[in-house]
């Protein structure tokens, strides 16, 4: 039953992805067997559906695009080179157990890349819809060429692809509603609902044999070759393959990290765990498959995936149904198929992608957190201005610098003791007990080379605030980490300490901190002790003074 | 004094580090000049001494190398244009105030590249101490050449070459303790070794003239045109800037990490600070100053600011003082100069960088660090083999990539209460109370998007082992931030614990944190509570059960 709702909706996906990556359309459906079968020997998921995606065939046409023209022999070349990388790479990635690469792409990035290539995606099919011209791969190409082209805008497309827009739009958003107050079984409204682009897209065959459209000007998809796709090994071609490879990365890591955040949370609705490095495997097994019979990069898609779980698939054996489904419609149907407007199946494209935007992320971030929120608008920025590949790749290199520049900045706070407890505050939020020659100093990240500076900066402009301290206690519960870059440092702070007079503590080091200290001759120079608790520090150091708690700060 | 002194070591060493960058004699006389009054005028450090450094001469060569080959025209441009460009992307990076970049190079990378650094510069001098032409920025390079012309060694610069060797080695190691004994005062011999160096110069000057050691077949420096430098700015060739601006980044960042080490460390001596973002102009200006006197990029040198410093410099006036001497040797020394034998120059600079080379590094990572070695000894062998740039690039990249795998899997304890205290330790270290329905995950690690999965996939996990359980309280004392990717992850781990019927608390938030979550409303989702302190969170949670602690674990 999944299998069937998950062909149905595959077999108009399957077209529309292969022309959105500038392919002929059996591409697609071949694209929709062989690899369907790989994922589901090698994959974990039992509920993803592999496949034609939108973002990677965007990916696709972009990156085959900088290599040939579309429709020429060497550009299918390029796309099976680029499915055969994508499938090495990522087969790389699993045995290498990179499978945490994924994690490295912050949400805000992968949702403002998302979000403007789903835009691009869509302004890439208004040239179907307005039957003109016009490609390109950034914001500012398509809208000069649309523009460049807008007085040859073909009447009787743009009413279809109107038309077409419309009704699957009613049919994504009321069609469900009106079924089930005409008194569906809910189970059988979301199918009728789902089966909305097949609907429209057999109408629009109809209709196109029935009055001869294309006579009118129409663009169709035209001929099909009939018949499963021909097994053959992709060309050996270092010097094609070498200017792929960045791309193929790139596409190889994008399809996973959308597969992998669908995989899981997929299985965790059913309490099942996925295993990123296996589906690696996966993935990169269907990838193969796919290049050697003639398709393009997949990966597991988002909409599909959801349906194939409400559909109630148990097992892989929902996605090799799927794909016998596509193999017979491939055998049987492909001359119908040739009728087929383009302007339908770029409809059923806007309408697909059209959910991919998504703002909220936007603001949420401007709410929660301005460097999350930076880092998704350049993302979405530079997707949309320099194309998909700057886009993500600036996203990362942004989110990761940021990562970096916030914890070289980290968050240092005098303590105190809050009265009558053994806890230790921030002397500037809370009212805590503090000490004139004792000075607690928390410092709320682990140590290392691009932070140990600021800390000893920050020691010595408490030094020279303070002339009458004899004790500094750094409390580390904070600290998961100390390199040695930052081990030389916390030498120096003793040693400049030791000149000044005063002693250097440590409190509330973690285990795994303390068993490096003790490999190296720190513990052995410190000036001071190394106490198991703040409390513990404070009162054997503060013992003196602590009967009269002099100075109560408040914020 | 501390002039007279500088002075006295400046000018051996900026002859040879002119040798080292493949240019005439006097340019490193013109490097010595402008550059200290400009550093006097604009830099912060009060002891730190200016002129050209070894390892910056090297990557001089080597940058300029690759756009024009020694000794021409092209080659002279090219360095005049490195030390513009220099000295701007210095002064940007101070008007920037990116004075913190210097912090992300970590200790080990640094002294990894320094140390292969000094080795290339040894062998690049031992052509000139064997008499032949032997040229090459990689360590395979130099050998080969080196061994292709072997045949070629001339025997009377061989003698002499390692004649000077071992008088400078024996006054660099043995003459201070020869004059104390012979009764001098301890400042005196000090300095007296100081001038080591151009002690044995005047040597092989007066020698070389009297014996005409040129006719022998001995390279001598040769003609140096007397006189101070003509200012002159710089041609504007933005083709010639554009291949160098990386070379030239790289410079500067490697200028300015050496200078700024040094500086601070000479400032906290004196109880001074130094502001990175101002030494960062004054370095910019000093390398201006060096490109309108055709000069070669500067920085602040090791060596000679030690000396500066223990004597006595008080002011910048040290440096304009020095600057005064290099002008009056550059009007009246230079016909004398011309007589130096190259080899003797070699000497001093082979003297010079083989204190650079540092392996303690090695053997302190050795016991306390293993990525930190990792890192020192690719940045060692990529220097070496591929050559400054490519090493310092790769050691940069590196550090950062080992730093970010680190907290992408932070380390997770399960902590129980240590009996009679209010504290919480790992229950695999500590004897600890334990509570059957109460798990309490103390995550060392600020969350975000590279670690978020990786806490989901604990969870998960604990979840799976223990079905008892009806709270879990993340323990949240290290976490320092949590970004925006890390809190959707909060919330599904939320929203997976609330299905499987588990309350989720959290511990020990931070004020910043806390600030951050109440603006968005995770809280309010939240099946548990937030608990000051996880002695709260236990005590509360654990009620019904704390009468009898059951099960105690040790390690």
């Amino acid at each position: 039953m999944a299998a069937v709702i998950v062909t149905v909706m595959l077999i108009p996906q399957s077209l529309a992805y292969a022309l959105l990556a500038g392919l002929p359309p059996e591409t697609g459906l071949y694209a929709s067997i062989l690899p369907l079968l790989a994922y589901a020997c090698f994959g974990t998921s039992r509920t993803l559906a592999v496949g034609p995606v939108a973002v990677v065939s965007l990916m696709t046409a972009s990156a085959a695009g900088a290599v040939a023209s579309q429709g020429s022999i060497g550009y299918l070349t390029a796309v099976v080179a680029l499915a055969l990388l994508s499938g090495v790479f990522l087969l790389l990635m699993g045995i290498l157990r990179l499978g945490m690469l994924a994690n490295f792409l912050s949400h805000p990035v992968v949702s403002g890349f998302v979000s403007a290539s789903a835009l691009i995606i869509i302004l890439s099919q208004l040239s179907h819809l307005l039957g003109i011209r016009a490609t390109g791969h950034t914001l500012t190409e398509m809208t000069a060429a649309l523009l460049a082209s807008r007085s040859d805008i073909h009447l009787p497309t743009l009413l279809l692809g109107s038309a077409s827009l419309l009704l699957l739009w009613w049919m994504r958003r009321g069609l469900k509603a009106r079924l089930l107050r005409l008194g569906l079984s809910p189970d059988s409204a979301a199918l009728a609902a789902k089966s909305g682009p097949l609907l429209v897209i057999t109408m629009a065959i109809v209709l196109s044999y029935g009055f001869d459209w294309q006579a009118l000007g129409i663009a169709v998809v035209g001929s099909i070759p009939s018949g499963l796709p021909l097994l053959a090994l992709p060309g050996f071609e270092p010097a094609l393959w070498r200017d792929l490879a960045a791309s193929a990365l790139l596409i190889s890591i994008i399809g996973f990290v959308e597969s992998i955040a669908m995989a899981r949370t997929l299985a965790a609705k059913r309490r099942q765990r996925v295993d990123a490095d296996q589906e690696l495997i996966g993935l990169g097994a269907a990838n193969l498959a796919s290049s050697v019979s003639g398709g393009f990069p997949v990966t597991g898609g988002f909409s599909r995936s959801v349906v194939n779980n409400e559909a109630g698939a148990e097992t892989p054996a929902a996605g090799a149904f799927t794909a016998v489904g596509i193999g017979l419609a491939t055998l049987y149907l492909t001359s119908l198929l040739s009728y087929l407007p383009v302007a339908t199946l770029a409809a059923t494209i806007v309408v697909a992608v059209a959910s991919l935007i998504d703002l909220k992320v936007l603001r949420q971030s401007w709410r929660y957190s301005r460097s999350d929120l930076y880092a998704a608008l350049v993302t979405m920025a530079l997707t949309l201005l320099m194309g998909v590949e700057v886009g993500v790749l600036t996203g990362l290199g942004l989110s990761l610098m940021l990562f970096l520049h916030r914890t070289s900045r980290p968050h240092m706070a005098v303590v105190g003791q809050v009265e009558g407890t053994e806890h230790f505050r921030n002397c500037r939020r809370h009212k805590v007990i503090l000490d004139e020659k004792v000075i607690s100093l928390r410092v709320d990240e682990s140590l290392y080379f691009a932070n140990a500076g600021f800390l000893q900066d920050r020691i010595n402009s408490l030094l020279a605030t303070s002339a009458s301290i004899t004790d500094l206690v750094l409390m580390c519960s904070a600290v998961n980490d100390i390199d040695l870059s930052a081990l030389e440092t916390l030498e120096e702070i003793n040693h400049q300490l030791q000149e000044a007079g005063v002693r250097f503590h440590l409190s509330e080091l973690k285990g795994p901190v303390m068993d490096k200290l003790q490999r190296s001759c720190f513990l052995d120079k410190l000036s001071g002790r190394v106490f198991l608790t703040q409390y513990e520090a404070f009162t054997t150091l503060a013992q003196g003074i602590a009967a009269h708690p002099l100075p109560v700060l408040s914020k």
